[in-house]
């Protein structure tokens, strides 16, 4: 934390846990009957419960999502350009919540929880989920905070992908969709890479099947391949050549394996970063999870009937350099909406960080997160 | 082999091996005291040795490039559909050579043979070789076979970096150049990749430091994902999206780490297949001489003032879907060479197949390069 908190800081953040007695019929059938979620919030909710915001995470993030834990921490919630008093999600209008997913390893209960029925880790025990069952259980969390409607719902990526979900299984239940970075389903090489970066842990010899917690161990070199081919569908081409271009470590070629480009440095760097503090059973569920969203499967493979069921305002943002969810992903569901007469703002900001981008400060698109959000009437009354 | 080989076959062909005793000074300063060259040539050199065609290739590719080894093969070469009795590259016409090139696993001396001193495979001791390496290499066979200048060279991705190369470093010993879906230089992306494919065979515990072929095993895991994500680069989105799109293997969701998506499925089968055949030390070796291609890197960055020195007419081809090399890569090179006023014709593509196109018999492609191969004048006197 700097030693002066900057004023459009939420500051220290406390995250609270509700434990779910009620069990939960997954989409694969099985039942969890019981779980943990972890949340954070940030703003006051309004006397008539208008004003709250609810923060979807994509692959890696969590419920941390602006301010400190510590005034020790370094660094502040993942998405804290964005939320703030006075920042584009305004915590002096919004009352905003941010959850760990089911299946996170953030604190959330997932593979690396133990399993009540016996003692031991999940592992690869814990169901998978989908998209759908993470929109059912944030349904649950919204109950438990006394929220009937969410006067927005924002995310990027794979969080995109929630907020889809939420218009179209909760219609009643979100005033304004914002869809940042997305696409209504993964294309096959979407899938494609998603399967090098599984097969990468799965074949790793510290994977164990899964059951790696009880030989004290981690398939750390699989975790870092895995975040190294993730990683580079996150930048786009020219954010690389700009950061990196085709400088040296040395300056000289070594004529070795050891890193030699700058580019391969940072990469290992933030692969073995990564790996100390992300569970690999989680990274499989959370792949999985990208690869079966597919809200139109459920309509005879209609994306617009789909979403005709929404009632919500949209705002849909992509970014001109993003290759792993490119505009014409966005572009398919601001089709579908406009076919179906919905309410639709769209926006493909110009950004050299390819999918990265939306979570940078960039100017333009940070203005038109503002400016979308603050026409919300409701978000007036915050008490 | 089919049972009634095609009019346009090269038919049966058997490799041939060079043996050279002369000292090689490598780009990294090491030398190799002998070595060995595999080759196959098709058609028939001329009186005055005018027609002679080089095929170089491409990072997985070797010298059998056409034809036939044996009836019961039942594939031919990599590159038949273009090399053969009046195909594109037409046998009748020229004389082709191909060649594995040092450093490779298909009977070149590479990192998987012998060493003399030590009478052990070479493995991480075999050196690091570069695209001038290759051509230093490759402009000795041609002195063995007494050709003193090719009608043409050609190749495409890494083959055509060693075209560009011999254009520069033996202007005169060529004069006609056909670099194919190539570029300049590596951009930060293309490494990244790279790097990812080589972090999966270092950090694979059976690739015991290169030294594998002592404890009778390969770093198959580390192969198979390099496999998996060179052939997502080779291939375009839309060219996955026409094969796979989001088939499943069973129709239905498994919700589990088993094969779900048909791209996943035909990733893995190919990955598995490369890992059988190709050796882990020269893919290492493959991707770091691309790494390495920088012909400007002389010329002060310059690359314009590289090509300066060539003589030979240029054709420059690319292929609207491959962004492993973008169109704008050979741009890059097709500018350098218009503003050094060569003679240079370029075309690109529009082709759905991505980077693999330069491998496929796209109609205009084929008779593009047909057309210009049969303008060089020396090669109409074959003996």
């Amino acid at each position: 934390m700097p030693q002066t908190l900057p004023p459009d800081s939420v500051g220290l953040v406390t995250p609270q846990t509700l434990h779910v007695d009620t069990p939960l019929t997954l989409a694969c059938a099985r039942v969890l009957e019981s779980y943990d979620l972890v949340y954070e919030t940030y703003g006051v909710l309004n006397a008539d419960r208008s004003n709250a915001l609810l923060i979807c995470h994509a692959l890696s993030g969590h419920h941390h999502a602006a301010g400190y834990h510590s005034p020790d921490d370094s660094k502040p919630g993942w998405w804290d350009t964005c939320i703030g008093p006075g920042k584009a999600i305004d915590t002096n209008r919004f009352f905003v919540v941010a959850l760990n997913n089911l299946g996170g390893c953030h604190g959330s209960t997932g593979p690396s929880s133990i399993n009540p029925a016996t003692g031991k880790n999940y592992g690869p025990d814990f169901p998978l989920v989908t998209v759908k069952d993470w929109v059912q259980v944030q349904a649950r969390l919204s109950d438990h905070l006394g929220i009937d409607c969410w006067a927005a719902i924002v995310g990027g990526s794979l969080g995109g992908m929630q907020v889809m979900q939420w218009a179209v299984d909760y219609p009643e239940r979100l005033k304004n969709a914002v869809i940042i970075a997305s696409a209504p389903k993964l294309s096959a090489q979407n899938i494609a890479f998603n399967e090098v970066a599984r097969q990468a842990i799965l074949s790793d010899p510290d994977f164990h099947g899964g059951h790696y917690y009880e030989h004290d161990t981690y398939p750390k070199r699989g975790l870092i391949l895995a975040r190294m081919v993730g990683h580079i569908t996150y930048l786009s081409d020219d954010a690389m050549k700009q950061k990196f271009g085709r400088d040296l470590k040395t300056g000289q070629f070594a004529f070795g394996y050891d890193v030699e480009f700058q580019v391969e440095s940072y990469l290992r760097y933030q692969g073995e970063a990564f790996s100390r503090y992300f569970d690999a059973n989680t990274y499989l569920l959370m792949t999985k999870a990208l690869d079966y969203f597919d809200p139109a499967r459920d309509y005879n493979d209609n994306l617009r009937a789909a979403l005709a069921r929404a009632t919500c305002r949209f705002l849909v943002i992509s970014f001109t350099t993003d290759w792993r969810f490119a505009p014409s992903r966005s572009q398919e569901i601001v089709n579908a909406l406009i076919a179906e007469r919905k309410d639709v703002s769209y926006a493909d900001i110009d950004a050299p960080q390819g999918h990265d981008s939306f979570l940078f400060p960039i100017p333009r698109y940070i203005t038109l997160l503002k400016n979308f959000l603050n026409r919300i009437p409701e978000a007036n009354h915050a008490s």
